[in-house]
């Protein structure tokens, strides 16, 4: 163990190096906030002056003693937005239209929608941006699902940080000229190009993008495909599972009393809370059947005589329950927050359960034989030099420090795609060949006519 | 600082899990071995087994009481061995006969010729290798440079760890199936291929090379171009550099005595201490003019009247000289491990002096210029989360722990180039298309000669 003095000198003069730095932050309402705010705090807690870019009307980003906001004005209502949302939320459990791909992908187009216009309303708010430019930042934190941060990072010349999980169309690895060969990189929400209108901003968003400092990814290969990498990509999968805070007394006693069966955590995610009565008998009625206890976040119609093993829940610590030595089976619609949680603990997944099938799915889900599969993913999730947060801190700080990471950064970026494929040396050496070959040709053309000439003239003469 | 405890926990469990594990590891003679053995004695000192393989002539593996040595027979006696490096060494000061890069690869190839040649007699030594298989061990350390180490890996079938700064050809990137787009990324030693006769042992080499769990890079992104990398690479560029002793009693005072001018630091790496008389004229004449005192390594013939400011030694703490904050300049060949230790104490670097024009070069050059940008470089490279030393003793301890890294390994392994251009797919797209079109010309035409004949047909009846 002797490199920890070592490691604790380096960590200390870099945390004292970068001491009162200036971080700008441009988070994405709904779940994806919940993880970086973790990164937030922490930072905030190392001395950092951390200013959050929060709309005035918004569904999880909320103001905090540890950092500061800055309000901005938005042009639609609460109202507008919860109703939006109502939409939504109905959605999920209507069965799908077309096909699971476009009903995602049109969830994900609603959901960014009007967030993307509260960001344009406030870059358009030019006293706001002669303020924020005035600040002085040294870095931007900013989720690329909405192109805010990236357009501030551009306009303020700051070095962006950028975090999250994934971005559709692989537009995160292309916009940082990482390859991805086809053959083994599936490509996720193929198709919908259009409908994401991401033909027309593409060659612009993807650039903007590219400016990227450091990309904070929140996955990690416990999870992910391997893949090539770039080396400005950090990976921080599980970085909202590594802290764990006691559970409330009335939830502690639930799940004691459950017994050697232990209990499942069953939830929506953080946007949905809500099911059409007609399904949510459905798990009713797969729960009374099993002997494990149930927590459930639904605040839905409860049917009457609902089992008494399932107890129904506003809001679930996800996190704190998973870590629970008694969590036996985690049901999830499968947003990253949960897979990482639930990698993280050893716990089993149901995931996607938006259709019908799910009840009885359930029942005849075999808890023993998947849960060795996860515990081994766990302990090779967990098995990493750095805990996720603090790579996650490192890096930012990183950033503000250097004024960016250009050392880790591909020449690629200044590429067109004509001297990427190097199809300008090709053409040039097509050329050259060509020449060769046709000078050749012309040449062994003349000399055949001379010889054959002349070898006809002295046969005529021997003639 | 919050989160020292957390990591202290993290790293004691994996040192927990992983005491008492066994290593063999599969040196490379010469240079290589000196950064490999700092990995080598951390090790050993966590409470590993480690086992070096080392010829019973070698010019630096010797033996060691912190680990354990097996000794093994090679076709060459130690006056055949030295009677090679003296030859070489001399052929560093002669003028390249065809290139530059030519002569390294002659270098490169003569060096790695008798290795080889021993390895393979170790190959053949039936009841050494029955004696190893017997030892049960949980992985292999090897520098892939030779390919002894790999050999062994997959006869025991254990799991390798890879510790090198690179090969030639991009022999690593390219068995690790790591995407080397050639418009950014230079070809290093490029026209080596049949001098190296990589073109007969390419195919199996590099599949076999492609086995390695985790490729332990003795380079980082402050002097390595940015690329594409894989999962499984981890940069440790510097691990030779992170722990300094104090200098003996005779230089510290020698270095002492510099004064402001501070002192210089001069050699051309470890296989390499005398050079022609001729040559080290030169270069003692440019000393005589310069204010700073030199430190060389040097076991040549002196010139008479040689200058006072000057010190021979047969060996150099080189390491430990950079870290000294009155090194000014540092004049080496350009070894991978001056490089990285010129970049982890701030120090000038002059490279590759293999030539006559060095001299004149020296006292041209410019001191303070160029040793700002080598300042900025050793911050960047000492900014990292953690030490280069402890993250390869991290990963070695990984594979040993999970008995590979698999979870990081790309699925393009498995894949021919047919399939990795998915041109089988092309291939199966293609047909249906000129199917497609096939049929449509047909009842196209037959349609039209349809309608003709019977327009035609009516044509006639009207007239």
């Amino acid at each position: 163990m002797g490199w920890f003095p070592v490691l604790g000198l380096l960590l200390c003069l870099s945390v004292g190096l970068s001491e009162g730095s200036k971080l700008l932050v441009a988070p994405m309402d709904g779940s994806h906030w919940l993880s970086m705010k973790i990164l937030v705090m922490e930072l905030s807690a190392r001395g950092h002056e951390v200013v959050v870019l929060v709309p005035e009307n918004s569904l999880l980003i909320k103001g905090s003693q540890t950092f500061t906001t800055v309000i901005y004005k938005v042009p639609y209502t609460k109202e507008e937005l919860d109703g939006k949302f109502n939409e939504l939320r109905k959605g999920v459990f209507s069965p799908p239209k077309f096909s699971d791909l476009m009903t995602n992908v049109e969830r994900l187009v609603n959901f960014t929608t009007m967030q993307v216009k509260g960001c344009e309303y406030m870059l358009n708010n030019k006293e706001l941006m002669d303020q924020l430019r005035g600040e002085g930042f040294d870095a931007m934190l900013s989720d690329p699902f909405i192109p805010c941060g990236s357009v501030l990072a551009h306009m303020f010349s700051i070095p962006a940080v950028y975090f999250l999980n994934g971005l559709p169309c692989q537009l995160d690895f292309r916009a940082n000229q990482c390859p991805s060969p086809p053959s083994y990189i599936p490509i996720f929400y193929s198709g919908n190009t259009d409908k994401m209108n991401f033909l027309q901003r593409d060659m612009t968003y993807q650039k903007l993008l590219g400016e990227g400092a450091i990309w904070l990814l929140r996955n990690d290969f416990t999870f992910q495909w391997p893949r090539p990498i770039m080396p400005n990509m950090v990976f921080i999968g599980g970085i909202n599972c590594v802290t764990t805070k006691p559970l409330p007394a009335d939830l502690e006693e639930f799940v004691e009393g459950s017994g050697d069966d232990g209990f499942i955590v069953f939830t929506m995610g953080s946007m949905v809370s809500d099911m059409p009565l007609k399904t949510a008998t459905f798990f009713f009625e797969a729960f009374r059947q099993i002997p494990q206890r149930v927590l459930w976040r639904y605040e839905g119609k409860v049917p009457e005589n609902a089992p008494k093993n399932v107890k129904l829940l506003k809001w679930l610590p996800q996190n704190d329950l998973l870590a629970h030595p008694k969590a036996r089976l985690f049901m999830t619609h499968g947003g990253t927050h949960g897979i990482y949680e639930g990698i993280c603990h050893g716990r089993d997944n149901v995931h996607r359960m938006t259709a019908r099938g799910v009840a009885e799915q359930l029942l005849i889900f075999d808890l023993s034989t998947e849960a060795i599969k996860m515990q081994t993913l766990s302990s090779l999730h967990h098995d990493r030099p750095v805990p996720p947060l603090d790579l996650a801190v490192f890096w930012t700080e990183f950033v503000m420090r250097h004024k960016g990471a250009d050392h880790l950064r591909v020449a690629a970026h200044d590429l067109n795609w004509i001297q990427y494929f190097c199809l300008d040396v090709l053409a040039f050496l097509t050329l050259i060949v060509v020449t060769v070959i046709g000078i050749t040709v012309k040449c062994c053309l003349f000399c055949t006519r001379k010889c054959c000439g002349r070898g006809t003239a002295v046969k005529k003469k021997q003639a």
